[in-house]
């Protein structure tokens, strides 16, 4: 059976591999990821780009096929109201697969993190001693809805010398599929050992279940998805996790914030993206500024269709939003609504911000130094900013080029996580016959 | 009864806390430790100097209470002849409590690393970017039966600005409890808020187990120990986990090795303190140099009192030796016993390597620089030594300082762990207005 799968490494859908009982199913293909990842870890860069060139041409050259393949997923889809959204995360365009193709390229174009030792020091026994940076080996990720998560993972997984074992929701298995098949046989043609991009493509439930519990052969699960999937992933994995988990983001406009810029910097936060996750979901203002500053900017999110709810006194000063309900504060709406409290002072945002953030992006508008600083020390987030948008934490704005997502983690990866993030490190030594005395 | 916690850390063994439940304690104990987790973040490295040396003189000061405490433990200790190593490590002596305390003012002169952004750098924007140290937050660290780990643990954590949960194994549970008291209580005099050094001091295996599983309070699990704790650790954890496991290291000794320096590396790896985890447990040698060099190397094992096992090619050349049973190889003998294996090419050597390491300590002996830079770049280990002993992997030993232990994970931490190592990071953005557009 894996002499089969080697040579043909995605599965016809139309001849899927049901034969093999889920165990079955999901030993063969952990086995082969394995197998791939020694090979895959020395390949020369020049080699892995040419392969991310080829993947990209690949998309480009198969589109007719992958929007076909596209269409049945939707077919399939049952588009209610409430899922709008993800119905419009799954489809595919041409200009889709355009930027799919181009993302591919741009990570083609880093720079390889394998192999970088940032520095070497030399012991009193003169032995040289450096971190090296090498690949953590297989890694799985688990994902929902959007096709392009599958396209962006295999490139940044082969860059970094990482094998990729990918599930992606079952609503897009198609579409995923057929992206998978382009990209691992433009991949193979080009000298990637075959199974280097691996792709599940059994929908059942318990196939997420029992590869989760492949420790000897998945060195790290990625999940990005909801609560559900969340779940699934604390009740059954063995392996080391990095979350892509929910972000309850706050802007806090301080006493002595410029009212210009903390009007800039709440309306991008909340509005240019609502449904992601580094979206403004609750705003927190002083006092004092709230009077003046408050109702002017509730009347430009009122304009922006966004749905204001607000705290007591807010409703006082801005008599058109409506009460928020106790469990308002704390949630990731991910939408066009937003949760709105005047404190006190900055001591009580920071209380506020400590209880219902999710430690994910949090930023501070001011002009008085000390307390920008305070924000920034005693603030525990992955990303906590000085008069920017939340929106801005994010790989590329951040200058590491593409992400995998932001992790919610605080081990390994914490933020957005780039290729070097994808990476670990094994400590090199060269010496020159030293012992320990 | 958290109020009578807060005011008495470590409860008395003579009045334990027994009443509780098992859940009802462990509850108790981890929302203690969160509890002082925020302020001992923020705590000023004066204030966490000070306390360590405070720790320091502490356990100077209680030498003779120590020691009584100690010789409890001994007495219900069962000393097997196999149990006899074990029993040397638990047996606290005058000297012994001095290193703890010389160890743990080497600590507070080590520098803090929190704080730390090696690089701030601006973006198109004008927005500046950067990571800094912050703590991990709660650790939970088990152990096994050497009090000075308890020590050691308080202090290092103390410094990262982590509080500690540490569990000691039961054998030493006096004495491991009246080392903690004293700590937490010197501590706590100068300022480090309890709860930051909390011991648990019930011996009971599910107390344990739901400690694994206190994800809400525990950010970390650092196990130390054998394979019963790492399976218990396996099974119930739902914290993540750096572990530090086993070392099965090898040493290949190349056709192109200097004689006498492959000898001075092989003899201090094997017999300099053969009960480490970074003690060679295999020597592998190409076939070419055997022939001349292995029978005088073997001569000395042997005077070193080494247990000596080969392959069919070893017995040939030292007919003194014992032939290795074939789970010798892979085998982590932790004493004075070595397998030897004769490869016929280095090709040879890597896939013994790969297939029998455990990734921890890998070392090659050689003059040719070609083959030290292939054994560098394609080895998977924590570290992977050229001309040196592999008993050289250790914090102190590569300038990080003081370590907690050597990970044997691959992510946040492998190899040695210092305090950098205890931290995570966050990204900070000193922005002025920036927006995402």
């Amino acid at each position: 059976m894996e002499q089969d799968l080697t040579e043909s490494p995605v599965p016809e859908l139309e001849a899927p591999v049901e034969v093999l009982t889920p165990e079955e199913y999901v030993t063969t293909l952990v086995k082969r990821a394995k197998g791939a990842a020694g090979r895959l870890s020395s390949l020369p860069t020049a080699v892995k780009n040419q392969a991310l060139e080829a993947m990209a041409d690949g998309l480009e050259e198969h589109e007719a096929e992958l929007l076909a393949e596209n269409e049945k997923d939707l077919e399939q889809f049952e588009a209610t109201p409430e899922r709008k959204a993800l119905g419009d995360r799954l489809r595919l365009t041409a200009e889709r697969i355009q930027e799919m193709a181009a993302g591919i390229r741009d990570i083609a174009r880093l720079p390889d993190p394998l192999g970088d030792t940032p520095k070497m020091w030399t012991r009193p026994n003169g032995m040289q001693v450096g971190r090296m940076r090498v690949p953590i080996g297989v890694i799985g990720i688990i994902y929902e809805a959007r096709p392009n998560v599958t396209a962006d993972s295999a490139a940044l997984c082969l860059k970094s010398g990482n094998v990729c074992i990918l599930r992606g929701g079952s609503e897009a298995l198609h579409s995923n599929v057929a992206i998978a098949r382009v990209l691992s046989e433009s991949a193979e043609k080009a000298g990637v050992p075959a199974g280097a991009i691996t792709f599940v493509d059994r929908a059942e439930r318990e196939v997420v279940q029992l590869l989760l519990k492949q420790d000897r052969y998945i060195d790290l699960i990625i999940p990005r998805g909801g609560e559900s999937l969340m779940k699934t992933i604390a009740e059954h994995a063995t392996i080391p996790v990095l979350k892509h988990d929910k972000g309850v983001c706050h802007t806090y406009v301080d006493v002595d914030a410029d009212p210009e810029v903390a009007e800039r910097i709440c309306l991008n936060a909340k509005v240019q993206r609502p449904s992601t996750c580094n979206a403004m979901e609750t705003l927190l203002v002083h006092h004092s500024i709230a009077r003046t500053w408050l109702p002017l900017l509730v009347e430009k999110l009122t304009a922006a269709k966004v749905d204001v709810r607000g705290c007591a006194k807010t409703c006082q000063l801005c008599p058109e939003v409506t009460p928020a309900a106790d469990d308002d504060f704390g949630r990731e709406f991910l939408d066009l609504v937003l949760a709105i409290k005047v404190v006190k002072n900055m001591d009580e945002a920071l209380e506020h911000i400590a209880t219902y953030g999710s430690q994910h992006t949090e930023a501070i508008v001011t002009k008085d130094y000390a307390r920008a600083m305070r924000f920034l020390r005693e603030v525990d987030a992955g990303a906590v900013l000085v008069n920017a948008s939340t929106r801005l934490n994010d790989g590329y704005q951040f200058g590491l080029g593409a992400e995998i997502g932001i992790s919610t983690s605080r081990l390994h990866a914490r933020g957005p996580m780039g290729l070097e993030e994808l990476t670990c490190s094994k400590f090199v030594v060269l010496g020159s016959g030293q012992i320990r005395e």
